[in-house]
């Protein structure tokens, strides 16, 4: 059976990639991604080929894959971050089904909600949320429910896309959303270009964030009741009893 | 100043590690962790000095990293998964403040979300949320909030700590909460021993994760009301529209 591996390569610098990722693609004839993802790994694997189709021609990029795959190439799809979360790994099965032939294997990575609060300090300690505020394939009603749902259980919240140029008052919308059950005081955190050129954090508190303006490569963190700000970072304690 | 690393290792496989972390257990004097954790990434560092306090000795733990890097020693604390989803960095900052001449580093790692999810296919493509069902340091009714929470917003949901000898019906009483917003038919998954000697995976649906007996290095996931199984595989999709 062909093989084809779904990679997770990290927040984008290239000793973030787990030694697994780098196997799969040494391994690889082709390494197909979008073109951002591509152009961080093209520099430690100048030999091999490489295929990229735009942003939002996400199944072109599936079938592509497996039609390398089906001429007897070793194949890997890229994704940052992690494969599996908000990545590729899920229309790979559902196009997989056309490409029964082809073997897939998912292989995880370091995500922007892990690495970026690694940068912060360590605010995903208790139990979290991961919501994208993108509503492309999700009515926002859905993810205005998320937003409340979780503020309401005082989870911590991580939000992967919290802007972009259409949306540019999204992360307002979702603070005003989250403060119907959060303190406005609540600790909260923001890191842009996690482990890559420019990477950069700040904490500051929800009230403060409501009125932050974020760019799409910025992965935003809200606090549980219990975070805090220890020595600048944010840090979230085990549970809600005294260690 | 002296520096002082906590280090995801991943879910256990030595290629499931991240360069950097690799990187950091190289250039360490000493290498502190849980005795289980110290046992997995021992044979790969013969050379180094291991450390490790039994479980629920964690404070004395980090003392004893600190301790070591106020020596002047190149220290790496070890977690499984990543540092900081119900890992150690966020004890590393609380204890850090009586030290504060050492300098914290987290190296984030493959959690057991990630690492599973790549075992059952692709569940935690949209917005999920991460729950331990251990009522240790949390109160019974805050994980119960969150249980219901989570599952009328119709989140993907991931438990960890799902099962212990005290807790034996845990995951009963937690499905018979899920049971409330989401469907009998709602696709599940089970991983054991990610990325370990006998990992193992089994897709079900809620009725039968209900019944279902699962052991503490069990990750337990529940769909969303998208989610699906394909060839086997536990799939959620990555919206609610047609792609």
């Amino acid at each position: 059976m062909n093989k084809l591996y779904v990679v997770g390569i990290g927040p984008g610098a290239y000793e973030k990639m787990t030694i697994e990722a780098v196997e799969a693609l040494k391994k690889s004839d082709v390494i197909i991604g979008y073109t951002v993802y591509v152009d961080l790994v093209r520099e430690h694997f100048p030999e091999k080929v490489f295929l990229s189709t735009p942003m939002k021609k996400e199944v072109d990029r599936c079938v592509l894959a497996f039609e390398e795959a089906e001429k007897g190439r070793t194949v890997s799809m890229i994704c940052s971050g992690d494969a599996g979360v908000y990545g590729m790994s899920g229309l790979m099965y559902e196009v997989g089904v056309n490409h029964p032939e082809v073997e897939l294997e998912i292989i995880p990575g370091v995500t922007a909600a892990t690495g970026g609060a690694a940068v912060l300090g360590a605010p995903l300690i208790h139990d979290f949320c991961l919501i994208s505020l993108s509503d492309l394939l999700t009515p926002w009603e859905k993810i205005e429910a998320r937003l409340l749902g979780a503020s309401q259980a005082d989870f911590v919240i991580c939000l992967y896309n919290p802007s972009s140029k259409k949306r540019y008052d999204y992360l307002e919308k979702a603070c005003d959303l989250m403060l119907r059950y959060k303190a406005l005081d609540t600790v909260c955190g923001i890191v842009g270009n996690i482990g890559r050129e420019g990477e950069e954090m700040k904490v500051m508190t929800l009230k403060e964030l409501r009125d932050t303006k974020v760019d799409m490569f910025t992965t935003v963190f809200i606090g549980n009741s219990q975070t805090r700000k220890i020595n600048g970072k944010m840090v979230t304690p085990r549970g809600y009893r005294n260690v």
